[in-house]
C-alpha cells in the first residue's frame, strides 16, 4: 500500500455550521520515527466528536476532522516501529501521543501526561500541526497509543470500545469492581451501555440509572439487575449504598447530583467520565461531602496499558457493543450526528464503507 | 458519686453576643437503659465549636454548650451498660447516638447513619430534647459512643484526639496511609498539626501546605519533609504527585483549590474534613475532575470502631498533640474562642480546671 501525501477526511469547515460537513484535505506531520500510518476501515461516532464539531470544547481550528474510535490497517511504519507490520490490524482511541519522559508517562498514567496529544482538537508539539481524527482514510499517529485489535472482535464492535468502552471500562478498574460490588451506571447512552457491559462481564451487581423509565427494558437486556429512574419522587430516601457510580451524562446540570450521592454507601464514589461545556460548573454543597464520605471525582479514557488490557477482556468476555453502522459520506455524518443530538441511535454509530467513499 | 438532676454549663445564651458565654443550667433527657453520665474533667476547644457558637451552622435552640473533645469519669451507667462501671476514664467524641439499625450502623459507619446524633447542635431523637457539650460539669450520653481512654494518654492529651485527632485520621485510614505514602496536609492548625503526626506516625512522606511560610518551622518539627505554601507563584507547576491531600482549611474558598488539585497525582483525592459556613459551595470545573483524575470527598469524624483503634494507635505511638491548657470559666472561655478565631493558639486549647470552676 502506498500512502498519500494528503490525506481525504470530511470535517467542520465552518463551527457555525457544523451540521453541514464537508470533504476536505490535510496534510499529516512528517512521518516520525515511532509513527504509523493507518488505513482507516470503521470509525465510531463517540459524544465527545459532537462536542468538538459543535464548538463545545473551543474552535482551535478548522477544518476539523473529528473521530477517535478508530480501526483499520497499518499501512506504513516509521523506522523504528517495531511492534507493528503492515497489514496488521489496529485501533487508535481518543489519544495519540504523549510526552513519554514524565513521571506519569512512565508509570502507566500517559493519559494524565500534561502534555497530552489527542487525536482530534489537539496540535502536536514540534511542529504544530493540528491533529485530525478517523473520520478519514488515514490518520498518523505515534504507534505507542496504536493497539492490535484481537481476532475475536471484529472492526466494527471493535471501534467503540476504544474510547467510549475504555472509558466507562476504567473507572471499573480504578474502584476494584469484582464479583458483587454494587455498580450504578447513569445514562444509559453510548458509554452507559458499554459501561453495563463490561460492569456486568467484571461480575458487579448493576443499578442502571435514568431520567425516566424509557430505557428500562433495555437495561434488562444489557443485564442490569436494578433500574432507578430519578424522576421518581423519594427514589434516593433507602440506604442503596451503591459502591460507585460511573456518571455518564455529559451535562452536569442533569440528573438529580445531589440525590444521586444518597444512592452511594460511605467511602464510595461518584466518577464523571465524560466532560460537559466549557462553561458548566458542578457546585457542591460542603456539608454534603463530609455527611455522605462519598468523593466525587473524573476518568479519562485509560493508559495504553489498560487499552491493551481491555481489548483483551471485552474479546475473552465477548463484549458486543450495540452498534448501528452507517456509510462515511457527508450526508450520512450529518444525519448521524443528528439523531445522536436527537437521542436517537441504540446505541452508537460506526463508520464503514470507507473504501466506498474514499477510493471512488 | 452522685449526679445531680440539672448540669451545670457555659454557652451560648444569645447567638449575637456569642463572645459573651455565660453559665447556665439544663436538665438532659432521662437516663435511658444503654447511657453513661460523665463526669468532665477535660475539654478541648474544637473549631466546630467556634462555627456552633456563632451560628455559622445554625441556631436550633439557646442556651447552647459546644465542646466534644470530652474526657471524664463514668459517674453512672444506665441498667444494661456493661462496657463501663463507675470511675472508669472515658471520651466521647463529635457523636453521641445514632440509629443503631441501619445497615451503616451494622457496618462500622455509624457516623454516616441518618439519625446521627451529633453532641452538641442536635436533638435525641426520642424526646427531641437538645443535646448539650462538654462545656459542663456532666455530659450523659449513649456508652456506644463512649470509649475507654488507654493508660498512657493523658486526659488533657486524649482529649483533642476525640473530635480533631479522629478527623485528621479518618482520611489517612480510607487512603490507606502507609510506609512512603506521599501525604499532603493543608492548613497547619489545630486538626492539621495532629493529622502530620499521625501521617507520620503511619510512615508517610509529608507536605505541609499552609498559605504562607510563617508555619515552616513549626511543619518541620512536626515532622514534615517538604513545605508548599500557596501564595508562592507556580507553587503547582511540577509534578508533585502526591496521593492524598487532606484538606483541613475551614473555609472552601480559602486556598488556590483548583492548584491544589495540581498537587495529586492521578487517582489521588483530595479530603476535606471540615464543614465550612452553611452558604459556601465549592465550584468544581469539570475538565479538571477529568483531566487530573483527583477525586474530592469528605470525611465526618470516625466509626467508634474507628475511635478506639484510633486511641490505641495514639497510646502505642506517643501523639502528642501541641496544647494550651485553660481552666474553664466565662471568662477564659471567651478569651480562648476570641485567640482561635485569630488563629492565636499552638494549636488546640484545652479546657481544664472543672473541679475548680463547677464545684466552687
Amino acid at each position: 500500500m502506498s500512502v498519500p501525501e494528503k490525506f481525504d477526511a470530511i470535517g467542520v469547515i465552518d463551527y457555525d455550521k457544523w451540521l453541514e460537513p464537508k470533504h476536505f484535505q490535510h496534510t499529516p506531520q512528517e512521518l516520525r520515527d515511532n509513527d504509523v500510518d493507518i488505513e482507516v476501515e470503521a470509525c465510531g461516532i463517540c459524544g465527545s466528536d459532537i462536542h468538538g464539531a459543535n464548538g463545545d470544547w473551543g474552535r482551535p481550528y478548522a477544518p476539523l476532522a473529528v473521530g477517535h474510535e478508530i480501526v483499520g490497517k497499518v499501512a506504513r511504519v516509521g523506522p523504528k516501529v517495531t511492534k507493528f507490520r503492515v497489514g496488521d490490524r489496529v485501533g487508535v482511541g481518543a489519544q495519540c501521543d504523549s510526552c513519554g519522559d514524565c513521571v506519569r508517562c512512565q508509570n502507566d498514567n500517559e493519559n494524565y501526561c500534561r502534555e497530552e496529544v489527542e487525536t482530534y482538537l489537539s496540535f502536536y508539539k514540534e511542529t504544530n500541526t493540528p491533529t485530525q481524527g478517523g473520520y478519514a482514510n488515514y490518520v498518523r499517529v505515534s504507534s505507542n497509543f496504536t493497539f492490535k485489535i484481537p481476532d475475536g472482535l471484529s472492526s466494527i464492535d471493535a471501534a467503540p470500545l476504544l474510547c467510549g468502552g475504555m472509558t466507562g471500562f476504567s473507572p471499573l478498574l480504578e474502584a476494584g469492581v469484582s464479583k458483587g460490588t454494587k455498580v450504578g451506571v447513569c445514562g444509559i447512552g453510548g458509554i452507559g451501555h458499554m459501561t453495563i457491559l463490561f460492569a456486568k462481564a467484571l461480575g458487579a451487581e448493576v443499578t442502571a440509572i435514568s431520567r425516566n423509565d424509557k430505557k428500562k427494558s433495555l437495561a434488562k437486556e444489557l443485564g442490569a439487575e436494578h433500574y432507578i429512574a430519578t424522576d421518581e419522587e423519594g427514589f434516593d430516601e433507602g440506604l442503596t449504598e451503591l459502591d460507585v457510580i460511573v456518571n455518564t451524562t455529559s451535562s452536569f446540570s442533569e440528573g438529580s447530583f445531589k440525590q444521586l450521592l444518597n444512592l452511594i454507601k460511605p467511602h464510595g464514589r461518584m466518577i464523571y467520565i465524560t466532560a460537559p461545556p466549557n462553561d458548566e460548573t458542578l457546585e457542591i454543597d460542603p456539608g454534603i461531602l463530609l455527611s455522605s464520605a462519598v468523593s466525587i471525582g473524573g476518568s479519562h479514557i485509560g493508559s495504553p496499558k489498560d487499552i491493551e488490557y481491555m481489548l483483551d477482556f471485552a474479546a475473552k468476555h465477548k463484549i458486543k457493543p450495540y452498534i448501528e453502522t452507517i456509510d462515511i459520506s457527508e450526508e450520512n455524518v450529518a444525519t448521524a450526528w443528528k439523531r445522536m443530538t436527537d437521542g436517537d441511535v441504540r446505541f452508537r454509530f460506526v463508520l464503514t464503507g470507507y473504501d466506498k467513499y474514499f477510493k471512488k
